[in-house]
C-alpha cells in the first residue's frame, strides 16, 4: 500500500469556547482565545489516503479526484466562514484544532474519497497540529 | 546604513467592508470575504529598520529593543483581536492587507522603534502581502 | 504610495540552451541544465504592484483583480508547459530565471494589471531567483 | 528504535501517461498532466532509516553515510533528467508521485543505507507528495 | 485517540565528538562537524501528545498547558546553551540530533507532559531530523 | 538591469560579546546571547547581484558563476566554525547579523561575482534577518 497526501488551506475565524463551561471557566480556561468577539486562522488540512496495487496510477487520476472530493466537501464549506457561528458541528462543540480534525474526518470519511481515508492533519498555525486518523 | 528586520505574527479575524458602499456593493465587491460573521489569518508583520554606524552594535541590543516596541505597539494590540470590532482605526476603514500595513506603519513611525522605521511588510496568507514605508 | 504583492505558481519543463552557440559551448557552458530532453521546475512567480491613495481599498478588491490579470496572462500561458518548445517568445531566448521575469513582466505591464506594475520576482528553486522591475 | 531522516531535491521532467491506454484516454485522465512536451517539477525526496542502539552514533556518522548513499543511488540518476525518456524504470511505468516513491524505494532498498529503510516520501509539489514503506 | 503537536525552537551551540574514541578518529568520522571550537544549529523540537475522548477540548487547554510543560522542561535548558559543555546529559554522550532528541523524550516522558507522550521530532537543520518514539 | 539572488546556508556558533564593555555590561545587554560557551545558528545569505543587457545569458552560466564564487570565498570559510574565535574580522567586532552582513559583503564586493554586487542579506534565523548594501 502507498499513501498519497495533498495539502488543501482555509481562512476561518474562531472561537475556543465551551458552552458547557461558564463564562468566567472559559475566560480562564482560554484566556485570549476565548475572546467574545473572535480571531482567525489560515488553516492548513493534509488528507492521507492509502491506495492499493490495484487502485492507483492507470485508471483513474488519484491527484484531482481527492482534490475534487476535499474541495467540495470540506473548503467550499469552512473557507471564509466562523466556525462557532455558520458550521452547525460547532453549535454545541469547541473548534479546537483537535475537533477540527475530527470534524473533517467525519465529512470525508464515508467512502467519498478515492483508496482508503487514512489520515487528517489539520494546521491551525505552522507550530500547532492535529492528526486524526479514525478510531 | 543597514537594514535589520524582524518578523512577528499574530492571529485575528477580519472582513472586507467598505461602510461607505451599500451591502449589496460590499457583497459584489469583496464575495466570501464579505462574510458578515468574519473570517480570519494568521498574519505575518516584518518590521524593518535602518541603522547607521553610529548607532548599531555596541550600545543597543537592537533585535531585542525592536522586539519589545513592536510587541507593545502592535502584536498585543491586535492578536487574538477581531479588527474590525475591536480596533479604532478599522471603525471606518477597510482592514485590507494594504490598509493594515500603513495602521501598522502610524503605530510605530514616531520615533517609537531603535534606527529609523523603513519598512512595513504584512502578509495575509503566504500568497499575499502589502509594503509600506510611507510618504 | 503602498505596494500589494501576489504570489503565483506553475510548473514547467525547460532546458538551458542558446541557439547561437554550437552545441557543444551549449553543454560546456550549461552542463546538466542543457540536457536535450529537459528538466523541470515548480516555479513561483511573485507580481508586486504599487497603488496610490486614490485607487485603493475602497472601490476595487486588489487582490482578486490582480489574481485573474495574473492568472490569464501568464500562469495559464505557461503551466504544465515546455517552454522552450511551447512558448513563442523561448524559441530563440534562453529560458533562464533572468530571461523569464523578463518575458513575464512584458505580458503583463501594458496596463492590464490594477495600479503600476512594479516588480517581477521569479523562483526556479526556493534557492535561485530573479528580479525584473522595468528598464 | 530511533527513526533519521534526510531530505533531498532533484529537478526534472516528467508527462503523466498510462502506456496501454489510447492518446484520447491519457488526455481525458491526465489533462494538463498529459502534455506530450511535458513539464516538470523540483521533487523533494525524505529518507527515512530505522536504528537500533547497538547501531548509531559511535561509529558511523549515520547522516553523511546515508547522504553519499541516496546521491549516488537516487539523485544522480534522476536530477535534470527527463524521467519518461531518461529513466527506465519509466519506459512502462507512469511516473506520477506514487510511483516514483515506489521506484526510490527500490533503488536503495537493498541494504544499501545505513540501518533499515524506514519510508521513502517524495513531493512533486509543497502541495502534493506521496509515502511508501514497503509491502 | 487524536494527535496534537506544537512545534518548539531552540538556538545551540555543539561538536559531534565521541569521547571513547581517538581525536584522530574522531576528526576522521565527523569531519568539519568534529571542530573543536563548535558551530551550532536553530534546532526544532516537534513534541506530538496523543489524547483519548475523555481528555480534551472541555477541562483544559492542551496546547497552552503543552506549550508550558515543555518550554520548562526543554527549552529554557539548552537554548542559547553549548550542549557538550553546559547540558550534563552530552557529557559523555555524542549530541547527534538522534541523541538529542532521545534526552528531549526522557526529560519530557514521565507524565509531565497532558496526555501521553507519543513521539519527539528534532530537527537539525531543514533537512536533517530525527524521531524517537520510546522503546 | 535584472537582478539575480542565489541562496547559501552555513551553520556556526557564535557569541554577542562587544570586546569594548565589561563582562557585567555585555551579560546585561546582550542576555543569553551573551552565554561564553557560545549557542549557534543556521545562517542563510542571499546574494544579490544586478546584471546589464550585455553580460547575461549567452557567454556565462550566471547562476553557478555566482554559486562557485561564494562558496569559495564565504561558505567555506564560516561553515562548521566558531565565528568569535576562528574568524578574524570577528575577533574585535561583535558576530551580530548587521555585522556578519557587512563582512560578507566585504568578502565578495571586489569585483568577484559576476555582474555587480546589489545586495547582501543574512538571516540569523527565520524570523531576523539584516540587508547591507554598500555605502
Amino acid at each position: 500500500m502507498i499513501l498519497l497526501t495533498q495539502q488543501f488551506e482555509f481562512s476561518a475565524a474562531h472561537r475556543l469556547h465551551n458552552p458547557d463551561l461558564s463564562d468566567d471557566q472559559n475566560r480562564k480556561l482560554f484566556g485570549k482565545c476565548n475572546n467574545p468577539h473572535g480571531h482567525g486562522h489560515n488553516y492548513l488540512v493534509d488528507i492521507t489516503i492509502g491506495i492499493d496495487d490495484s487502485a492507483y496510477g492507470d485508471s483513474i487520476n488519484l491527484v484531482s479526484e481527492l482534490e475534487a472530493t476535499v474541495r467540495q466537501h470540506v473548503i467550499d464549506r469552512v473557507d471564509h466562514r466562523n466556525l462557532n457561528v455558520e458550521i452547525d458541528e460547532f453549535a454545541s462543540l469547541n473548534p479546537t484544532v483537535e475537533n477540527i480534525a475530527i470534524v473533517v474526518w467525519n465529512w470525508i470519511s464515508n467512502g467519498r474519497c478515492p483508496g482508503i481515508l487514512k489520515n487528517v492533519r489539520v494546521y491551525e498555525t505552522p507550530k500547532t497540529w492535529a492528526d486524526f486518523s479514525g478510531l
